[in-house]
């Protein structure tokens, strides 16, 4: 998705009269790898990862994840390095975990604690590789690529999760799609009308003009519904009537998260594009981490602001956003089987896919960025 | 299945008095294309399109068909020229087609009607590759390569599927196997002795001798069994005693048909391999239509011209009919998962085998004679 | 596993201090074949041939067994020379097979007998390729390389499942992993602690040094216990009490037999590791036959010379001893699939591994040796 113009920075964008040409974008699987290597991903979800071993592949490479006594999570390499049986298969002793084959016993930092013949002087060179993990915003974070450079601060802020005055649950799927098919999917909200036509489909939407902006590795797709009537979820969330601002701002954020800002405001409140914080307010979370070149681990939820000690809304809302989010993973599993079913066919991009192909080139971009010089870092 | 030598037009051929010599043959699947792609070839029955689209992959490109207000047919690219989603998934508005993920609308021309953006200018260079299409003999019928060839005239003449004075009616069943290897089973009835052994099966069959010619672009097989007991199924069809002439003749057509004429009539009657119509005629019809390399649509049936107003016969005999060609569908699949096992091995040619080696014969010619110059044409 | 040096002839063999380095070793599959073609592999069990075919793919090649009236068994190509069809879907005629196709009959030696058109000469060139079997030790043994070669002398001495005076019985599994990894499996038993650790796992065996041999293509891998305990099951079949002498010796033959000889005897009665006949003794009977570069069939088995007509004795241990190794075939299954998800990770070899490594490195020599001169043999 390299073709379209490079959009000057943080200038709107996408708003032609007609359609944008028709764009021919290369979305094949190619030698080169898809997805950025030195970045952080979501890994699991906090309570997805105890004692017991949880087993994922994370950008192609098989992990295991699991908790010490101290609730710290370990990722090690999913296979012993005696003789490759997957290690989450076996057996945890403290903070370490013994390989269900022979006995070898590894620490926390994937090295060799016991041999499997006990008394046998410990060769500390043996190790899996172990990768950097981090805890925040409610999920598990791990670098795959260069772990010199695996900086916390890196982590993409999604501070709603994790933030005073607000709620944050939500979800997890495996898709057998590109995860990139899911970032597009996300950046565009046009789907909403047919996909989720017996859902949240609303034509309404198609209505109000998008604007799209990128600021260095972010970019915004942004819709304000100034003065309009509430519609009934919102108006149950403000407890109040009247007219209001409505928005949808979509931000798509290296390497792979979209997180949508939504939410109304009274219209005395004055709340604006760069501010409307006076209403009330959730971000969906979206986090797509590459399994595979045509599968990823899909990671939902909501923030909200609203109702933050109502346990029942949280539960019944985790329940429909959870169907929502599988009529998308219908669709996209559908795209991935048509691309491979169609291979001299390529995606095309129009007006409404602006959003998708600016964060396509801002990945594409990094990825180039990296690869020459081993380890030149991630700029953030 | 180049080996054999030719044989002139229309004679009789493939008596030698021994068995040939075992012929190597190549019949795996190679970098050019098994099946002609100039040709029209069976999509589908009259009674499985209708408004709802049916999705189905022809000679390798993926198809939806569905049928307009005036019951004309459509097949199109089962792919969304925007996001590549299979249309088939799509919505259906009068004669068009809108996709299900952005609501791009197509005309049943393949091109574009409605921008996923409502108001937006719409491009006509955006279109779904549509296909020729053409109904008759109760099949849909579609054109995979240049359209500009795509004269109905070339379409087999399956008259008796169509005609006055006639009933047709048959079954569908996908095929894990290289369509060639049904058109060799149909174009060899010894297999029925052994296959068939529980149903229709007879061993006299192989008792009486066979005449293979080649006519153009045809070939046929002829057995004659003159002045002999009608077997049951044939004297209740005649309804009369007495000695019979019977006939059995296979017919190959290109690009992938075989029709095969049965019947009998009574020795009086005086019917001849060229001129039997005085008794009862049937025509099971046979359609196999790549799918891929190795797996074909089955399209088969029977028209006959005696109790052509017998619905009941009509629905045993398919039922009948289905379960003699699951028969073959099983052996045809397990030779091809034989073939695919043993890459070391070729198909050999034995005297029986004649038929459908010339029909191969006539594939791989019509196949070359079409590829340098695209678009040479399909003599017919 | 080629880097480990050399071990002279009958000399033991890995005791060093430590570990040995972690040493690289390639398991991938290659374009070599990972298996000795001109070698006797079990292809059944004797009860599994009978008059009924029997398919099942030896070495990377379909075949097809069952037994003539004499009991004598025959091994075919499993693809009829005609158009390739499964012999094994055929139909049993006297000594001969006669594929369900066209009916095209073969003897027991392969080569055609009866045309499928009734009455055409037969040609005598048309055969299905037959291969050398030789009925020993409860099973059935097949050829698949060079048939000029295929001396039954050759054939892995499994003295104990044939003798007098020994019971003998066992089962089959398929496993989806490279053979060798069964004899990985086998040449240690240091995994029984952690792998049957809910069924025959004794961490005591832990602390028994084990010695490692090798003479001429023979890996020998042996744990003496001398004057312990019996454990229950022993006590059980030696029938006194007393101070016992306890013996596991693992032996590889090629191509691909491990034999564990276990057993106890009395302490008075004098047992020596190269004299241990005058207690109770077993032998497990492990053979491990390529089916593909991932899968092999895996025929397990005990012989023991006690309780030797206790048939009530031999269905318990049998259902007992099929239980433990089907934990062995999910551990090898998942060691597989992790070989195949971690494509830049080896097997590494430590102490234990040496029986393992040995048996590997003689395979890859005996592959060697006669590779290049077809047919140069196979010394033994």
């Amino acid at each position: 998705m390299s073709e379209a113009p490079p959009v000057a920075s943080g200038a709107p964008a996408g708003r032609p009269a007609g359609a944008s040409p028709r764009i021919r974008t290369r979305s094949r699987v190619s030698a080169e790898r898809s997805w950025l290597s030195n970045a952080w991903y979501v890994a699991a979800w906090d309570f997805e990862v105890d004692q017991a071993p949880l087993a994922r592949t994370i950008c192609g490479v098989p992990m295991v994840f699991y908790r010490k006594l101290d609730r710290g999570v370990v990722a090690l390499r999913d296979a012993c390095p005696h003789r490759l049986l997957p290690l989450s298969l076996g057996l945890r002793e403290g903070d370490s975990i013994r390989c269900k084959y022979h006995g070898l016993k590894l620490g926390p930092d994937g090295k060799a604690q016991e041999m499997p013949t006990r008394g046998d002087p410990v060769n500390r060179a043996i190790c899996a590789e172990a990768f950097v993990v981090y805890e925040r915003h409610r999920f598990v974070w791990v670098w795959v690529g260069d772990a010199s450079l695996a900086d916390p601060a890196l982590i993409p802020d999604l501070w709603p999760c994790s933030a005073q005055g607000w709620a944050f649950d939500g979800g997890y799927y495996p898709v057998a799609a590109d995860y990139r098919l899911g970032i597009d999917n996300l950046m565009d909200l046009t789907h909403e009308t047919y996909v989720h036509m017996g859902s949240i489909g609303q034509p309404e939407i198609l209505e109000s003009p998008i604007e799209t902006s990128v600021e260095g590795q972010k970019v915004t797709v942004s819709r304000w519904m100034a003065g309009i009537d509430a519609p009934p979820f919102w108006r149950g969330a403000l407890k109040q009537e009247g007219p209001v601002d409505r928005w949808q701002i979509c931000e798509f954020i290296l390497p792979s998260a979209v997180i949508i800002d939504v939410g109304v405001a009274p219209v005395a409140a004055g709340a604006s594009l760069e501010s409307h914080d006076q209403g009330v307010r959730g971000f969906v979370i979206d986090f797509m981490t590459p399994e595979s070149a045509t599968s990823h681990h899909y990671f939902w939820g909501m923030a909200r602001n609203f109702d933050i000690d109502d346990a029942g809304f949280t539960a019944r809302f985790k329940r429909q956003q959870g169907g929502v989010f599988l009529e998308d993973k219908a669709i996209l599993e559908a795209q991935q089987r048509s691309l491979d079913a169609n291979p001299e066919l390529r995606l095309s991009a129009y007006r409404i896919d602006e959003g998708g192909t600016r964060a396509r080139q801002i990945i594409a971009r990094a990825i180039k960025a990296q690869a020459p010089p081993a380890g030149t870092g991630d700029p953030a």
